[in-house]
């Protein structure tokens, strides 16, 4: 089986697509003929799935959006994992990180039990928190580096011997890629700290949510992002239409996106992995 | 309802035991008789339930156990939880956190689908990926400051402006605990550190896992885990025993652990909470 980076830059030149449709699922929002299915929340993802699976380089399930929904909601995570069947990756949106055994515990449910292809972990237990993740050589692993939240700066900002701590983090997992299956999670909501980042680690693959509807944003995104950019939207594209078409509009709202990143094009595109 | 620090409270004055019993199943673990039942991790946590109730202050799942086991799992730690139906908190050690509104789906999840009387969280994403969780004014929410792994230096002890990290949030989390619901999670394995968070923390339960077998790790623990000292050991309870006595060495273990809390009682120790 070919390693988590590769099947993700096949993916992208596949379909042309450096977008990840963010499969966070919400009960509430689903439209009424998805809601009278037997399975609403398998339908409904099953429905975005098969309109979009030829223009995205992955899916991204938050995987809170389904515990909160208690054991239903995880059987339909599971079931969402089986539906795409390996055609694109699908990273399991988790921020996981805890010690040494239970780390492992983690990584053996989101890679064996789930079958997520990456998973998001955080940095803050450190290296042996995070190895058991690596140690899944053909997975992909997407470290917390700087978030989109506002919040983010409370602590990855922080000034840790003349930079910050996301800088550290960053230095820190370009350390670890032993196995060459890391990436890092950098919000597009701050282009300038993703450019910082993207010197650090001008390799990596990048998963980069938070994009938002200014283009300049998506500018900074799609260049900084370069060459492995994994540009996330959810909720703009799953509930692009609460009506019967969600699935048309999903599709419209994805290959905007798409199209937007292929103009943006920097120079010099041709030779990058997302045309 | 109470809130959850009066009812931590109420538990180790009722039981006069700062001992919280970590149930990480472990499928490979279990006793043949129990392997025979039709719910063999239910029925084991609920052995380990029974027979330790009246000598602990609480109970800890941690997550990745459960959920390396699939749906199944879940189902188990369900029940485990309705099991104890409220005669002490059971703390899901979780140690979620992402941004807003999929942290407020994380939250719901641990309090109102599985019913945890408090969280474990993680501080990398800043204040508003802990305030869902502190929203919910009865529940406890334990952040994680220093945790018990070797790799937990790589960050949290980096220098930031003078003071390592864990210091800052200690600090930070004193401030965010205008609803009384904030705990913190210091290893046992750092006694230092665990005397600096107590000065910069003197009112705040500490959830204290990583206790050895060394005499002095635990008197630094009790020392500086007072007032409110919640310890936590795992395996060597629930796994005091591989044979068919398993539930009566889980409660000799864990009444061998409260006796030596007891014993160690810092001067002064009749006015606090743990006698």
């Amino acid at each position: 089986m070919a390693g988590f980076v590769e099947r993700l830059r096949d993916a992208i030149a596949r379909n042309n697509s450096c977008v990840c449709v963010g499969l966070d699922v919400d009960a509430a929002r689903l439209p009424a003929s998805v809601r009278r299915e037997r399975d609403p929340l398998v339908a409904f993802n099953r429905a975005i799935i098969d309109a979009t699976i030829d223009l995205v380089c992955a899916y991204k399930p938050n995987l809170a959006f389904y515990e909160r929904l208690g054991i239903e909601g995880l059987v339909a995570l599971q079931k969402t994992v089986e539906h795409v069947a390996g055609r694109v990756p699908v990273i399991g949106d988790a921020k996981r990180g805890d010690i040494g055994h239970a780390s492992a515990a983690y990584a053996r449910a989101l890679f064996d039990v789930f079958g997520f292809d990456a998973a998001t972990v955080s940095p803050y237990l450190g290296h042996d928190s995070v190895s058991p993740f690596l140690e899944y050589k053909e997975k992909g692993v997407f470290v917390l580096c700087k978030t989109s939240n506002a919040g983010s700066g409370d602590f990855q900002d922080l000034q840790v011997g003349g930079e910050p701590l996301y800088e550290v983090v960053a230095r820190r997992v370009v350390e670890w890629n032993a196995n060459g299956n890391c990436g890092l999670v950098v919000g597009a909501t701050y282009p300038e700290h993703l450019r910082r980042v993207r010197e650090i680690a001008p390799d990596l693959p990048f998963l980069i949510p938070g994009v938002g509807a200014q283009a300049g944003e998506l500018e900074a995104t799609v260049r900084y992002g370069m060459p492995l950019p994994v540009i996330n939207s959810s909720r703009q594209i799953i509930f692009a239409s609460s009506g019967e078409d969600f699935a048309q509009a999903a599709r419209a709202a994805t290959d905007k996106l798409r199209q937007s990143i292929i103009q943006i094009r920097p120079a010099g595109s041709q030779e990058t992995v997302c045309r």
